[in-house]
């Protein structure tokens, strides 16, 4: 039995992980560097540990990670998401050294990680891919030559990339040339490889993904679909369960098409399996993520699952305690990545202190943030600042209720994203259901809002700074 | 159809209110007494009244509010819970001017405050009702000769009682001496009514009532039904749905009593049916309350339904979209009423500056307050400052994830009842589900709990403070 676990994470993942803790009666462990002393995943952790200076490598650090494990008699190490979460380094040093990894094993996030080997799996499996290169191509020459055969446009994509990054769309023999020492350099800077591989471009496509759980006993189930079709720069930014765009027969097919390629993963513990959806109507296997995400809280709106818990239980070995019939979907959800960015300069990030911070409640909201009055977001780390979910019997219900909270809500002292997404809200394509992936490009419109100026922030500045001396 | 409602009431509910008319695209227009300017209900709808600078008077006077009504365009008010919510006065003021009273008819709310016109009512129904006195006792005579029938104890109700106020219970016909002067200048008091009546006393009940939703069309439907068993001397202070108590059957038994009971009433508009069940396995009608109730939440929550819009679309004239089958609960839900008062010393009502505030977020939680950071609880008003709602698939993720949050919500500046609620989860009867309305006077210790200081509560006041002066 797993009863204390490390969170190898920090913001709102690690709380969320915290909670997941408590309500099972879990000790937890959280780590930080000194840029996070005042974050609260130290404040609720039950015990936390400084793991340097630097703002980053201690969250990168697998072995100092599983070494603080075993010094503070953890018996288990949940990763998150990003950081070491895809990094099989991580999962491979829990295993030798007896601490449980909550996730898959290192085999399984290597070879879902490479993504020529993943595309090669889920082809023999009979799971569709993409038309693309065989393999991974080894200069530009050869990939002028796939791409001839694959034929314009084409995705130039890192084979270790994930989140968006390494990917870079080539419309013709001239923007493959020009990109692609780009994404090597990239891939070589995020990913440390400097594999690529190309794709067929599939045009307008929605991003759908599926949710899928499997225990240490040969069960699969999923938690049906995600619609993630609204991005920026291949950024996820609003996700939604189910996904509107779907008949309730392609939601049954992309539902057992997850299935077949986790079976043919062998994968256990929670994992989310990507597929694009092309204007035709056909499913492309596009890349399983071995890891929770982001967008885990609308799936556990519509399922009632706690998914996090569920992660625990299966490393733990317990089997899962439900078939696929028993998974029911009620309603409709929605998630809003609340950044700490500037829409209208670029996206730009935007720290520093938060002055004022008003949660709205009511029915059919939950939030997921690790910000606070008084909290300063620190320059170092990604801009999620807050998940706002929101949760309706009918998609009216949801985007009034999407629309009242995102009313309801204040943030001062940054710039956040919440402006942007009203203005999503009541594009009269999105409310009707209809978007693909370049949604956000279509309608730079959307950026044309304009901010209420406050007169309040010196003084609430104020405030904050004495509440943030104080602590939570 | 209603496009603007005025909002008869102030704090959580008024706040609940402007929230259901916001995703419904009504406007919302809110009144305050002198006291109440900085609070929340005052921020949040489109518009905001003054009704005099008494703290009670203008939330009390149903001519200013329905006068209110007319003269900024309302077509619609909303009485809330408390106040005027059950005054017949209210509905018939509105009705005379035109404008539509979100609740059943002023007759229905007359007949219904009379508890012995209802208790008639039901027993023609056939819905059992407790042995009790012949309609009204004129006098004390009267009264000892029918407790003398009836046999004790016998509980002594003011008629017009409501709330857990006038009652009594008497175990003699000394005791009956004793309380009748007493009940009697209570409830002419409190509900300008000196009529009070005699029911017998169901020894070791539990408060069991049932949600019902009736239209204009001769629809009547249950939304199941909340276990209000957790009282201190009758007021409700943490309520679950369903009843972790009650048999497949005797829910069923119950819903239908309820339907029948609304049936009897020609019910229209929200509602709730009260009854006792005996430790002998048999309900008794206790009461039938006109209006939405402090606890309509966890209903919604294991429902699904936004009971507050289905009370303005049922006064709207809409029918119910839905019928008895379409009905589906699913898990569990609990509502503690955060109270500010102090358990430790009397419950004892403990107003002033709410100098941190910080509610949980994460799955399955849902927060219902009108108190922010700042704000100054008056001491005019009742004690409910948060609403702390959790859900939970199964009993036991119930109970795990209410320590949880519990543990995790943060109020300083004035005592709440938040650590007397975690004695109570985590006593084994409560656990085993086993309680009744004695619960809370059978288990004294349940006070002895010890509370953390904090050294941080003089700064954190001085930017409470400044904060208040900003405004949210």
């Amino acid at each position: 039995m797993i009863r204390k676990v490390l969170i190898a994470n920090r913001g709102e993942i690690a709380v969320r992980i915290i909670r997941a803790c408590a309500e099972m009666e879990i000790r937890s462990v959280a780590i930080y560097s000194e840029a996070d002393r005042f974050a609260l995943h130290v404040k609720k952790a039950d015990e936390a540990y400084c793991i340097g200076s630097e703002e980053l490598d201690g969250y990168l650090n697998p072995h100092r990670i599983v070494n603080l494990a075993v010094e503070t008699g953890c018996d288990a190490v949940h990763p998150g998401y990003g950081f070491l979460s895809e990094n099989p380094e991580l999962a491979a040093a829990c295993a030798a050294r007896g601490i449980v990894f909550i996730g898959p094993d290192a085999d399984t996030i290597r070879r879902m990680g490479d993504k020529t080997v993943a595309r090669k799996m889920m082809q023999r499996a009979d799971v569709p891919v993409t038309p693309g290169s065989e393999g991974n191509v080894e200069s530009l020459d050869v990939a002028l030559k796939e791409a001839e055969r694959i034929g314009y446009p084409v995705m130039l994509k890192a084979t270790s990339g994930g989140g968006g990054r390494g990917i870079r769309r080539c419309d013709s023999p001239e923007d493959l040339r020009r990109n692609y020492e780009r994404v090597i350099s990239e891939t070589t800077k995020a990913f440390g490889s400097a594999e690529v591989f190309l794709e067929k471009c599939i045009e307008r496509p929605r991003h759908i993904e599926v949710q899928v759980l499997g225990d240490h006993h040969g069960n699969i189930v999923h938690l049906y679909e995600r619609d993630c079709s609204i991005q920026r720069r291949n950024q996820k930014l609003i996700e939604i369960a189910p996904s509107p765009q779907l008949t309730p027969e392609q939601r049954e097919q992309v539902g057992q098409l997850a299935v077949r390629a986790a079976r043919a993963a062998n994968y256990r513990n929670a994992g989310t399996v990507e597929f694009l959806l092309s204007d035709q109507g056909e499913f492309y296997f596009m890349e399983m993520n071995t890891r929770i995400q982001v967008e885990h809280t609308i799936t556990e709106e519509i399922s009632g699952f706690d998914i996090v818990q569920k992660q625990i239980r299966i490393a733990n070995g317990e089997p899962l305690p439900f078939t696929q019939e028993d998974v029911k979907i009620s309603g409709y959800a929605m998630q809003f990545r609340v950044n700490a960015e500037d829409p209208k300069n670029g996206f730009l990030p935007s720290y520093g202190r938060i002055t004022r911070y008003y949660a709205p409640g009511g029915p059919g909201v939950r939030i997921d943030t690790a910000i606070y009055t008084g909290y300063e977001i620190p320059p170092y780390y990604d801009s999620l600042c807050a998940k706002v979910i929101v949760r309706g019997r009918t998609w009216a219900e949801l985007l009034a209720r999407g629309r009242r909270v995102l009313g309801d809500m204040a943030i001062s002292g940054v710039r956040t994203t919440i402006p942007f997404y009203r203005e999503i809200l009541d594009h009269p394509d999105f409310i009707a259901g209809r978007f693909d992936t370049g949604f956000l490009q279509d309608h730079p419109e959307l950026l044309n809002y304009s901010l209420k100026r406050s007169h309040d922030d010196a003084a609430l500045a104020v405030a904050a700074a004495i509440a943030a001396h104080v602590g939570l």
